[in-house]
């Protein structure tokens, strides 16, 4: 029940190298490594002659040797060698992704090839801005399905009791959220002016040097099914017009979480926090990198329960509260497009 | 397959405290803690919103807070806070379990809350009763269905193999049984006169210094349907007149073990052994209980073992022999009930 | 889907004795052990009675008496004690499997006792030739259905991509392979003439320190339904004339592999390299068993991986090679045979 036609985040292009990198997405698992000349190339994770994992094989240039037999298979999944023989059968081949590399992220498109079009990678304008800066490569493995993750990072709600000694405080549960959503994204946005900030934004502030006292706080949510998520966040002093479109005075940050579906229930979590202060003090990325690797650690552990406990009941029940009208619509945007696909037709 | 109108041990009393405590009854996983004021609250363990295991939240007063988004419920199940929003949908809430604190051990009950009479737990009077003493708390987890432990418990004739080092011994194997049923109980009676003690009995005497040489010895079990069981044991000098009722000259112990069902093939064993004698020696209370802690924990080991056997095999024949009827009688009281409440209709 | 009609390997000789081993072979799991006279029993691992698994019982004398109530069995499986009683159930027993000690190891018949024909056992002759030397008892237990073994140990083309540091060289993959096939076996014959040799057969060469230079080698491989494998293996001096018969100038090794199903995925080769060569020296055994034992474990990685992704992966689609030729006639042998049995009529 995975949306095929679209773009996965499957690593960080940091990890992908002359090392074969085996990874399962939507329970699909695919190897992926760079050619000589530094481009990914990304193939089914088993040989078409036995099955053993091409991961267990070695690169012969740009190519892939299987290590059992030694077929070999070139990035485009052609077999170009079957040793002990001069011939290669017409069926011999394993199938490739359209893999594309953007935004520091190497992204796989699982459905037919023809329709995978680099346009439908979401924007991640904040990695692409040299304005932004920030720690990448980190991640997460979830023992949870990827839609339980996004409604986890739509309802924010939670802060206040999952994150209470970072980022949660009173006021978050307690602010108006407005919900939108349009055919490509769904979006929630709150503000909480004029209270004394929480500690991860007091140590920011303190980092940034700027301000004392209270502050008017933001977030800002767009949801790209089926997995992409990019939260728009920030303070600024009280009534400076952070809310009238001017954060001039405030410090943001923006944290993208890409929730790649691994198997039914398990996912990956991509994610970076990034910033516009103190853009030129790379110790504080580590700080704030660990600051939020801490918090987000958080979430995995309430994740991984939650999908236990689903699996272990029946006849669950499954009341709603207000704070998961952005979960809800992403679910339906999600629904909406498997509809699309026919995969729930 | 588990009798629901029936009150199952979930923990014993010194268990529950202000830190909440899950436990799995019949494949229902439930939470329990205790009041401020004392009294123990069971409650599904898990949250009516999303599913989070309740037991990962914390006590607030009297009331149960999830931690995932803060929901909080009284000790009766009801929703009383949603936090965000002013208004409890109606349907919020968990379910609550009737428990009651009887016997230093916590009791739950599984079926309709309209039945659920405390006259109904079983009667464990040497736990109520001052002139016997002995240590509580005791408990195994058993990776086996509890019917195999009943089973075990309800033929003694194992302890010549079994537990040769403590309580085995050629007589036990070779006594007359006497084994009858109400509609209430199984009871299985044993006496094995005029012998050399077993080591367990030997040391038991040796700690309360009363007599030496040949003594009859005597086991009479209770089974209260599911899993209460309730043995009598004790060694008199030879022919001081136990047999026909007077038990004065020996010393007498007994062990309560409740063998609730966790899930089909788990259980757990809650266990001690009360006696009359040395009940101002405490130390008493820790030898005992180690000496009869290492001989349960022989059983634990078969009933694993015979567990996984019954479930790697098919076709499975099971001769049965004449120490097995106490047992027999045991499963078919079990079967009845089950009849009677309809779980088998 | 195993045949039953046939004699599996389930220990080495050397490994039974006064203690009880179990061990399963098809899914069966049964006990053996050595009677004082030194005869191998085989009994079903379960007692009749309870189902304990007999290995926790104990030996008393020739029988075999179960852990839990003492229920006694002979070497074949005849119940001979029901401890507390007299009569003996007329169905009390277990089963016993006809068991034969030949060529060192201990073989069971799974199927139809009066079919237990010790004369279908195969032909080790290395195993009894005293010319034949080398160590035995070895084994490894792999998580892989036994065919992925066979199919692995027919087609030696891999080596030169799994053992390129031992035995795998261009030569082996490059060469031309002769099958044959009639009712009872496969055979598979490779010549690699005049070539430097692999570093396994180097350290060979050196160990008989015999000759320098190039060398003819040949395999010759002998399947025997369902999981008997003989490999005649050797050196010898370039045109010495071994491959017209005359193996004298050379150095001779023989594998036997014995692939047992222990479950649907996982199974035990029991092997040895036997050898005509420095017959009088155990250091020898040593190396040369070490040596082998290390290229093996090279096949145990690939083996295990290959099932796994086998298990893991649906519409599988399986390119056969050339290579692959010895492998497709086992597995028609074997199929014939299910077919012959009725297992898949």
């Amino acid at each position: 029940m995975f949306l095929k036609n679209a773009w996965y985040v499957i690593a960080w292009g940091e990890e992908v190298g002359r090392a074969i990198l085996a990874r399962t997405v939507c329970n699909e698992s695919i190897v992926v490594y760079r050619t000589e000349g530094g481009k990914v190339a990304a193939l089914e994770n088993a040989c078409c002659h036995r099955q053993l994992p091409l991961a267990m094989g070695k690169l012969v240039g740009d190519n892939l040797q299987c290590g059992y037999h030694g077929l070999t298979f070139d990035p485009t999944g052609r077999c170009v060698a079957v040793p002990g023989q001069s011939t290669i059968p017409p069926e011999a081949g394993v199938r490739r992704y359209p893999v594309v590399e953007k935004y520091r992220m190497v992204w796989v498109w699982l459905g037919a090839p023809e329709q995978a079009d680099e346009a439908k990678i979401p924007h991640l304008d904040r990695l692409a801005n040299p304005d932004w800066v920030g720690k990448t490569g980190q991640q997460f493995h979830l023992h949870c399905n990827y839609e339980l993750l996004n409604d986890n990072l739509m309802d924010l709600g939670h802060e206040t009791f999952v994150h209470i000694t970072s980022i949660g405080s009173e006021e978050v549960v307690a602010a108006h959220i407005k919900t939108t959503r349009d055919e490509n994204a769904v979006r929630v946005e709150r503000w909480m002016p004029d209270h004394d900030p929480a500690p991860f934004w007091k140590s920011a502030i303190k980092l940034a040097a700027q301000y004392d006292g209270h502050v008017d706080r933001w977030q800002q949510i767009e949801f790209i099914p089926p997995c992409n998520y990019i939260l728009h966040v920030g303070v600024a002093p009280v009534g400076t017009g952070a809310r009238q479109g001017d954060k001039s005075r405030g410090i943001e940050g923006c944290v993208i979480s890409i929730n790649t579906p691994e198997t039914d229930h398990t996912c990956w979590q991509f994610w970076t926090f990034m910033r516009n202060f103190q853009t030129d003090q790379r110790d504080v990325d580590e700080k704030i990198g660990q600051a939020v690797h801490d918090l987000l650690s958080e979430d995995v552990l309430i994740l991984n329960e939650q999908q236990k406990n689903l699996l272990a009941r029946k006849n669950i029940r499954k009341v709603d509260i207000g704070h998961d009208a952005g979960g809800i619509q992403a679910r339906r945007l999600i629904q909406r497009r498997l509809e699309e696909e026919g995969t729930l037709a």
